[in-house]
């Protein structure tokens, strides 16, 4: 008999084929408003049985391609620094051994520990593509500079100018917005809604790059995703988010993420059923 | 003083003057992910005093057509072959009284008790509208034949090629969308969402024809429609499912069923609300 | 120290300086379906922290306009006669100050109370634009008049032909749909959906003339607002409802309400959210 | 085929042989804090079936009595005195037939219908026995004499001092716990818990007499009732209530009711499986 | 890095090492009330990690025994036969290795699979000692001899006379409890509640005997425990069977299996952390 | 017009007139298992006008006392240490005016800030009584010293042996039995359930000495008090803790808090409503 292996479904392939490796950020010490994320990749495995491994979208399969999945890390609740610093030990170690880094969050603020690692290893010419809801690029939040609302903030420190692209933000301070229009490429949502066509201009822009991709969820309509700590009106259909991701998987991407599905917050399990089908979409977008 | 009757809204017809007969089928014991639609019949019933009698939609009136409401079927569960003969056994009744069986589900397995019961009085020669997620054409379930995962496919073994038309599908394995092409008419679903312009082709090409319908409630988008045992993103707003059905009901439908609701996973109660709707508009399309 | 204030998130001003004042009627004793509402002016209030000051939107932000909230008002319930007299009672405080009153539901029936105080200082020759679902023009229910499904009826009584616009409209009796077109101004929901584009000629057709506004939050889908008693199929797009709320803003407003959130049917919290956004937006665009 | 009957369970008995009538009172208007108790009859009927119709504790069976259930009464919401006339009339014609009324609420003003037919009928020399939490002994409630908060004061109003026996009282003002002591008899909660030793006395000193029982079902500790408006801790077990119906069983009754079941409340369902078996047992005790 | 396992806290040991393997038998298909049980074995290990290995009660630890977990069967749904199969299949591995089988359900049903593979082994001498709210005890339900409310009957139809112990029972149908006083022993609950003295009794009784512990967790109270598809009141605490579980882990236990955990039904997580406590505290006796 | 206070029900005295001082500490970012308690001390004030102000059980009225209540701290989540000073600054405040603190968690760790204010101003010699599941005595959790799983043992830092008292404790590793044992009074609950005899003793011990009460709301049962991050079977009920708080309410308290109520976990209400109610009766024995 054999243990039974806790893993994304059909992402059980041997560590050392693997050209992919999941792993879970499960921390939401930050979280201004409602925690829950910290559950949020344990349900993505757990109920990743209910969805196929074939997408007809993109007529792949996940059992064609090889992905590993390390499980959850212990991450330290209420101390951001150690939480950070361990996220970006983990990454490092999928990088050197030449994989791509799947990161499951947690919060946003996760990203800034895998995004650490990428720009270690790659220099700091990495882009930033960036579904969200939010502008995540406060200076601080309540005095805190690693909180969730200031990730992007933290990542620009790295990277500077020029190296963010924001698509579906439709909420934030003003002078978030201002400075994301000056120091990066947004997009907001206006009266007719997400709009995800400039995502065109920017693969045409970010060929050749280095590119990071981070999906907040909750750049999706709460409608269709509700089990979120923000919910946030105005936001992304599936189908939108799927156009988008199916254009960037073409990029050369070097890490990406998906993160905010506090699965507690949606008993109808629609949230955690919709996490699961982007993160499969993404795997064969990047890797099929 | 008279004992209380329970039936859908304003369908307490005397059953010899009834057109059509509404029964429930509450069994969901093959479902394969979470179950819960034994219970979609009652909550139908239960709450569809918080609808309207009236469509302004199609500016008909519940209370102009004559609809007997037969209850529940008391069905085994854990024997879906007892299950889907007391179905058969039921529907026939209906059909030899010369009225049109009106099916509540359950989950999707008994739509085939119904449409033997159909194929058995009209002939092989009927023809099959399936609005759902799923393919259902799988060979088998886990070495099981008679599953909701099968169903369709169970049909097909009675009625051959050509009498299949599948719209709104976007999930199932490689082989069974294969299938689809192959021996039948599916319209998946892509990135632009789901799309329902040819059921115009469908309804022309079915003019004259002996028509099952048959609405796995699960098409609709699961911000619509949460409350199902198998949420799927990407599809059917309620708008679209209505035009379809205004449209099909032009055809001479011999039978029809909305399946798949399974009201526990919605505690808001929309889900619910939104089959009542459905079903609202399906008997004033057809019999209106 | 100082005793904490309870208000909705940024409107603190002084009632001197305040143009608006924000008060919650929870009052939801007619409620024909599921009750509830009588706990959503708290809720707004309590979630609202969770939502920015600043509109991307309108590029306004709360802390530049000056609101004050006057909490809830204590409510008879089982009568609507005395609730709606202390409806009237403090509106009319409100105005007598000078102040624009917005008011939070509670049912429908609520905004009769402030109507009778607006037209009380205006006289009858105020339109009402109102957005719902359900058309609210029965001449009774079960006999009582004073219902949530009169309220408009109650509100023509006073200002007769002419002055009522609905959109949104999906639900109602057939006599309904005839009164009101036969009455006022019907923009109801059809096959494509909602369409607020008469929202433009209602506007122009208003200039210079005094505005009550009324909003039903169930004129909203559902998928985006489960929160509500009755929830109605084929509603509207947050997006939808900003534009006309943002066309609204530029008539003279002279009084307004939103109403029917009814929390606990949502534990997601969205439909919360869903409120405050709404409430942000309207308060915005009249008043910034 | 028959139209399907709408009982609780095993009480589908002809009018005529019915030694028993069920009714639902499904009114909730004036309820002060949550509201959804006109929800409590029908959950209990369609929730029935998940229990046995055997008692052991009682070694009887519903399928050896005879009952009748008449459905719920449709209570015009919002008027508590057409609610509460119809309730009248309604427990006068099965009265008038020597049948016993056995009411399902509600809320608990719904008792002040039924109790005002018994003492037309059979004087004001009825004694009324009453389980519940809260005295519900004010004067009014802001202003409001017909009152949930007020419905055992209006009975006393009838039948004067000496005649209510309350028991598990555990919430109150101070001055209607006063009230209490000069004019009825109490047996409050105190450290220990409830206590319904006094019981045995009250069956004692009530031998031959008349009597009304009404049981607030938040009698019971919020861990084994969630599903009420108001919950209120330190309250009574299943087998203390238990043992104190099967002792009052034995009394004359002329009228009894449950009521308070607020069903949305408990999604686990056990407070509506809690009101089915103390009906069962209620219904055995009084009649087996 | 390595795959992470999915097991129950600390019973991750090697499978030669382990004296007991615990394995989940996720089958729900004849539930007749509400299904989900399915979901019991998964979030019994999930929510593991949020109690401790050490009992206090006992003074010991779960990290000083060496426990296997094979994670979950893929059992056939709607097909009892087959499940039966498979997990008796899987038990006799266990009891070939010469370790302790320790199943989690599902429904009731599936300790027929485990049962008779023990009595394969070991011959029909074995007792049963079930806790449980329900006799189990028909001869068929709607004709179906292989349901959960049958499966001690059916182990009956192995053992024979004077082989089953029931304790906790307080549901089931008159010639249930006829049939249990006439061949086996039990043990029902009564007024002054669940009593379990008699297990002390039954210990002393089948010394030196074979037995089989069953544990249907609705033998406890629905306060302690409403994530069960039949929550039945007057129940038995925590410290009750806690109790017992110390006195019967003193016995030659040959099979142990706890089930009806259905987790959706408690949205409080107290339920799945109950069956996570009983479980350690059921090893700790057994094994520890 | 006025704006609304938020404060517990009755607790809006005037500052210089209050004898004590409620406040809120909302944080809950060490949070092991399931965070939420952030939203404790909000949904209390909340839900308190839910509850009399008048208590049977002691016969005293929240009315009959000056209470002020000074709102929610901002607290910065993600780092324990800045809001520990917070709590701390704002308890000296309290204190410093004379008043005696209350404060409403949040996770448990924020007793330690009002602690630590407390023994600056007292000295060393300050006993704890302390009501919880969990012993809270490790050393560090995952490597951080200051978190919910070790505030006790930061407390034992500052007052040494001999102060901690611990009361209904049923969960920790061995070694933190080990050391409550051997340097404080632990009374853990056994097999027979949680006995509170011992307060006596503890009362008597402690009498003239300076005391700090804390109760973490876990030290009650689930089924009482099923909203909190992590369930602990076995505990107290009401009436329990009730009367060990009106013995305590004799000694000399110079501090107290509750914590851990995370009511998102139980839709019911009845875990905040219990919180509600402890507070009072807290309230009423301390200061009454």
């Amino acid at each position: 008999m054999q243990h039974e292996i806790k893993s994304f479904i059909a992402c059980d392939a041997d560590f050392d084929e693997a050209r992919a490796v999941i792993f879970g950020a499960p921390f939401d010490s930050t979280t201004s408003f409602r925690p829950g994320t910290r559950f949020g990749p344990a349900a993505i495995r757990n109920e990743s049985f209910g969805i196929e491994t074939y997408s007809p979208y993109q007529d792949k399969d996940l059992t064609d391609i090889k992905v590993f999945d390390s499980g959850d890390l212990e991450l330290r609740f209420g101390s951001p620094v150690s939480a950070l610093d361990d996220i970006q030990a983990h990454t490092k170690e999928i990088l050197d051994a030449g994989k791509l880094p799947v990161m499951l969050g947690g919060e946003h603020l996760v990203t800034l520990g895998a995004f650490r690692a990428v720009t270690e290893k790659y220099g700091t010419d990495v882009h930033i593509i960036q579904f969200d809801a939010h502008t995540d690029l406060r200076e601080d939040y309540l005095g805190e500079p690693l909180s969730h609302a200031c990730v992007i903030r933290r990542c620009h420190d790295i990277v500077g100018d020029g190296h963010i692209w924001q698509f579906g933000i439709r909420s934030g301070e003003r002078y978030e917005f201002e400075f994301a229009r000056e120091h990066g490429h947004i997009y907001p949502t206006g009266l007719e809604g997400v709009r995800f066509d400039a995502v065109d201009d920017c693969v045409k822009a970010l060929a050749g790059k280095k590119v990071y991709l981070t999906i907040d969820l909750d750049v999706l309509d709460p409608s269709v995703f509700p089990g979120t700590g923000t919910p946030e009106a105005g936001g992304a259909t599936f189908n939108q988010l799927l156009s988008a991701i199916m254009k960037i998987g073409s990029l050369d991407i070097v890490g990406m993420d998906i993160n905010e599905l506090s699965p507690h917050y949606d008993h109808s399990g629609a949230s955690t059923a919709m996490a699961c089908k982007i993160l499969r979409e993404l795997l064969l977008a990047v890797l099929g």
